[in-house]
């Protein structure tokens, strides 16, 4: 695995965390591109540069391995490292890092290019790409799937895309994603469980004034395990799927 | 005036930004809030100590002004000093900085204590504003009342609170009333418009899954300058009002 490492420190705000005071995991994505695209400013090829050419990042995949959700006031170390690409995909791995070292929350995410005029997949252009010193492969890696819904056991929530949920892209940020597909789970539940795991995949724009369904079927596994599967739909098109693995808070 | 300052840095993300690359004002009242919460657990008084009190603080009133809202990637310094206080309530002044000194908003709070398990407010104890070294005083400070929504030109949208939405007081955070208060508006209308002055009043508590109306009704003033008038209305209850002056953005 090569590709240059960059790293920051977080101090955790309230705001970036849920009433049980832990950090939410839309805020912690959030948090996480923040310090790679400081790491693409800081290497000349930042948001600034890509919009000259007519280019931004997209976010296609996310999955997130949580051994322990920071909480309220933690200072936590960020890692981010680019690992490898092909002429579609780029590869990038997160890593969070509380202050005694113990590593909480593992991220790996495919990135690619759009053309923001056609908004359409871009080639990634050599330049682009070199400062990070990644892997050039022509593998593609295999990411997993989310699990489908259940359509027959389905809970069905419906939002209308806000001013605030759309970012400078002009498209729903990746984060409002799994606040609606999260907001499907009633406040019992989302209180008394936690985040293990989670697969994101983010399929198609979803614009301002929208109206979205978030879609979730549940499946318990054991005792204290659930696994929900979701997707978010929007005139019948859809957009994103998930999973996500759940544990009861001990 | 008098009170200890407590000021800290923080650079713009931007997540912080809306579709313009301005940061928006429900996240600048999320960062200064954290920013005063900071001096107070520096100086002993903090939302922990509150707790084994059975006390939290709650926000009755922000007026806002904004010389220049920031914007993505820059540095700002944020002051805040406690002014005054009386045996109800507690007055706060915050200051946001750009790096060349220049002051870019004012925000003016009105502060005080809710007894957590009954829901009601609480005297302000001595132990708990001494460090601060603001002043008491008996007379109030009479803060400018947010203009009523012409209920005949109203427009008015829907929103369940959501799991989000709601803090570690169990009850909506006040960031939110103004993101359902600024999405009445259309996007034409906010991307081309800026904040110039804000007054908000926090008056009644709203719970998750609570179904809440944003009324807004809005007045022209000149060619470049809007006031919009908003309620936040939950179960025929006014839980919020605020009125907004807006200028186009040039």
């Amino acid at each position: 695995m090569s590709g240059k490492i960059y790293e920051k420190e977080h101090q955790i705000k309230y705001y970036e965390c849920d009433t049980t005071q832990k950090m939410t995991l839309s805020m912690l994505l959030n948090i996480m591109l923040h310090v790679s695209g400081e790491q693409s400013h800081l290497l000349g090829v930042g948001d600034e540069v890509l919009a000259e050419k007519g280019l931004a990042w997209i976010i296609l995949q996310y999955e997130v391995k949580v051994e322990r959700m920071p909480a309220f006031y933690e200072t936590i170390t960020i890692t981010t490292q680019a690992t490898s690409y092909n002429k579609l995909f780029c590869y990038r791995i997160f890593k969070v890092y509380d202050t005694k070292g113990n590593l909480c929350v593992t991220v790996n995410s495919t990135f690619a290019l759009m053309n923001v005029k056609e908004r359409k997949m871009a080639r990634v252009p050599d330049e682009i790409v070199a400062p990070y010193e990644a892997e050039f492969t022509k593998k593609l890696v295999r990411s997993p799937k989310p699990i489908k819904v259940d359509e027959e056991n389905m809970i069905s929530k419906e939002y209308r895309v806000r001013y605030l949920d759309i970012d400078s892209n002009r498209h729903v940020n990746n984060s409002k994603y799994i606040e609606w597909a999260i907001d499907t789970l009633n406040l019992e539940f989302l209180t008394t469980h936690e985040i293990k795991r989670m697969t994101i995949k983010f399929e198609k724009e979803v614009h301002y004034g929208q109206l979205i369904h978030s879609e979730m079927s549940a499946t318990k596994n054991t005792d204290n395990d659930m696994t929900t599967a979701h997707r978010i739909v929007a005139e019948g098109v859809t957009n994103c799927e998930a999973s996500i693995e759940w544990k009861t808070i001990e």
